[in-house]
């Protein structure tokens, strides 16, 4: 181990940066299981997916062979305006904590879009450019999505429409203004632009939409529209893939100065920001060459690995995107509103999922009261102000840490810190004037939303 | 010259960060004239400014021979949280403007203050908490100094009491909300908690507001309360002594690639950012070292270089401040409502009107419209939101290199993006409805206010 005294920020040099994606499938010994198509139950194929996805993001979806996918040059550009981002030695919080633990962070919110999702939107509107299309549409929640995507579509020149959970766009009217700077069309979901969302709209009037809604409609809009497909931010493989470069600087940033983590904590939604960072170390793990624990870390109110069933479901509320099997609370399962920030999606990544069937690593999850403490404590010694998102692994992190205190261990933390907050002060001032809630919905809900699940062998 | 290809981020290592402060004035043949009584128009001496400033800070203050103050360790690890800053050089502004020059600037918006103003924060919050204080006052205008000094506050366990212009508050609730989040409290001004708010809201009431009252009311905060010191974001020399770390960071890594800018740009509003970004290269230029152009930008609607007076003049509405000798539009001069963002400073700092007068730098004032289509080409292109402030320098380098496209000069340009715009998206959207307009104060607008100016020999 090196004896050099390591720095508050670790930097790789642009010529250290990863120039390839690592797609840990090909090293997984249980694969995750394969997409269905709804109606025939039988796996996806190129050519069914075709309408929906950029053919080239179509071969890296279906790939669990190929370990390695070089990142094209256009993308590397990209990325150097943003990337190598800061793997932070937490110095201060140590300190704050009296722990004998040594806590980093991958600190992803140094860009406009504020969190990591730019690194597979940027990827996602390459391909699209790259096949001749006019645009591509989406759906967010929260907005980081949606942002790092129109980003990514005005710098290749690309249409971008993005349908904004309704809830999201009414109280989040900035996020939806740097979209628009950066020429993205927002529509409110569920919207009367789709069949889908018509549909939605009769039967549920005052609804202020869903994550699943509004993938039902930005899918239907780009199968609808010529030159258009569809472009999403977590959950597929793909996404995991573009978003190891994470987890690749990390290591590369950790090797540098010969430091092996103990333990690896992530926040997760969909899984796109777990999923990446902790790829290249979990690839070890499944290849036996090393060990380490993997953590991820969900909301109470959106328990998807914690209380959810390992089962096909669909991905979308209408029902018109493929089967997928991962841990799920069920297509039809809505946060309560009360629930602040984005790790809302019903299910989670077909690989975190096949990933925690099999034992390799763990979940909790946490009350957003305990989380938005852990993110106050967080901003005032380290300096940033965490989304809300990112600070569920913060609490875990700080929670793993003071365990190193009572036992005396030096154990060594990485974590996740995927974005900035400075959209999610509405969040904030109801935390700060105590008037945010820690509802976690009771079995009987849960259940009502699972007993839906469809029926595949 | 190295021949090595400049990467798109020059980052210095941790151990090259500049360890002293860089302090113009001692190289500055005529010396910025002194901070004068209001009462005696006798130049203030320490004692006179112990009530209201911190014992080190009016040491810096008034020092203009030593030009080089060692940064404390406790501050130099603050710094390492968020330095050394990106210097960035703009390859895709380039190729998007198509212009032989070479764009570089120094992005001072990663950290949660979103600004250049955690430099002085940090270091005033030091002294404050070394001298035994229990806490500071301050105004804030568009909040990215209050922020910054809430941060400062929060890492050192200090108060922090924040006076935030009224417009500002109302329409900025979320920088309120950061603050809040730091700790610090946060007063709408004029308030009803000084003499001087009372005064100023009793002759006008539908006030919403301007700098210059906010400082009257952190000044009589301060002075009147026990254990508490005022500080100040910009214009003051120690401001500008700290902001000098901007300055020295650009010229270590443009000296690593062997660059010299041929013209340094940065916006102005007190100029404590124009004053760091400068202050080495400026240095070199008034030793007879070497030359560059500088041009200082501000906003057509508070136009203090361009069609002030130099003369002595209050630093605040309620006249409760030393005189400073400035560029100046008179202390009353409120810039128009649909002014959006900072620099709205009705004065300058001496030593940058001091090098103005000197004919040692230019200024020019712009649009508000023109900065934001400026604003949104650079965000488009280069994947950050620059913030209002910092957008008036990305206007004139874009204007400066589509010179360089006319006549074929290879000429290299230094700016200073000193800030995100993630609380001005209210601006913003203005903006891209058509809804901002380009107000120009009169002539007889500005002579009103400067008839008003104190006499003084």
């Amino acid at each position: 181990m090196s004896t050099e005294k390591i720095p508050y920020k670790i930097y790789l040099e642009e010529n250290e940066m990863p120039k390839a994606w690592y797609n840990l499938r090909a090293d997984m010994k249980n694969k995750p299981a394969p997409l269905l198509n709804p109606a025939t139950h039988e796996p996806m194929s190129a050519k069914d997916l075709a309408p929906v996805f950029c053919d080239e993001l179509i071969k890296q979806e279906l790939d669990d062979t190929t370990p390695y996918f070089p990142i094209p040059d256009e993308i590397l550009d990209f990325y150097k305006m943003y990337r190598p981002s800061p793997l932070v030695r937490a110095y201060c919080l140590e300190k704050a904590l009296g722990t004998p633990a040594k806590i980093y962070y991958k600190f992803e919110g140094n860009n406009t879009s504020g969190s990591h999702k730019l690194n597979s939107a940027i990827a996602q509107a390459y391909y699209a450019k790259k096949q001749g299309l006019k645009g591509v549409t989406t759906e967010t929640g929260a907005g980081q999505w949606g942002t790092a995507l129109a980003m990514a579509c005005a710098y290749f020149g690309l249409d971008c429409k993005v349908y904004m959970v309704k809830v999201s766009y009414e109280q989040k009217p900035f996020r939806r203004e740097v979209m628009r700077t950066y020429g993205a069309s927002v529509t409110p979901s569920p919207s009367m632009e789709t069949n889908v969302g018509r549909k939605i709209l009769a039967e549920h009037p005052g609804t202020t939409g869903s994550l699943g809604c509004a993938i039902s409609e930005a899918v239907e809009k780009a199968t609808s529209t010529e030159g258009y497909r569809y472009v999403l931010g977590s959950v597929l493989n793909q996404v995991l893939l573009h978003q190891s470069i994470i987890g690749l600087e990390s290591k590369a940033a950790l090797d540098k100065y010969g430091v092996k983590p103990d333990i690896i904590i992530g926040c997760a939604g969909g899984g796109s920001n777990l999923g990446g960072l902790i790829s290249p170390f979990m690839g070890e793990k499944v290849r036996g060459e090393a060990d380490y624990r993997f953590i991820a870390v969900e909301p109470a109110s959106c328990p998807s690995f914690t209380r959810g069933n390992f089962a096909y479901d669909f991905c979308d509320t209408g029902m018109v995107c493929p089967l997928a099997k991962m841990y799920t609370l069920g297509s039809g399962f809505i946060p309560s509103a009360s629930h602040a920030g984005g790790l809302r999606y019903h299910g989670m990544s077909s690989v975190l999922s096949q990933l925690y069937h099999d034992g390799l690593m763990e979940a909790v999850s946490v009350l957003q009261t305990d989380v938005f403490r852990a993110a106050e404590e967080f901003a005032r010694v380290e300096g940033i102000l965490p989304a809300p998102e990112s600070s569920h692994a913060i609490k875990v992190a700080i929670d793993e840490a003071m365990k190193c205190k009572e036992t005396g261990e030096e154990k060594t933390i990485l974590f996740g810190l995927t974005g900035t907050g400075y959209f999610d002060m509405l969040a904030y001032q109801k935390f700060h004037d105590g008037k945010m809630d820690d509802y976690v919905p009771t079995d009987a809900e849960i259940n009502e939303s699972l007993d839906k699940l469809p029926a595949v062998d």
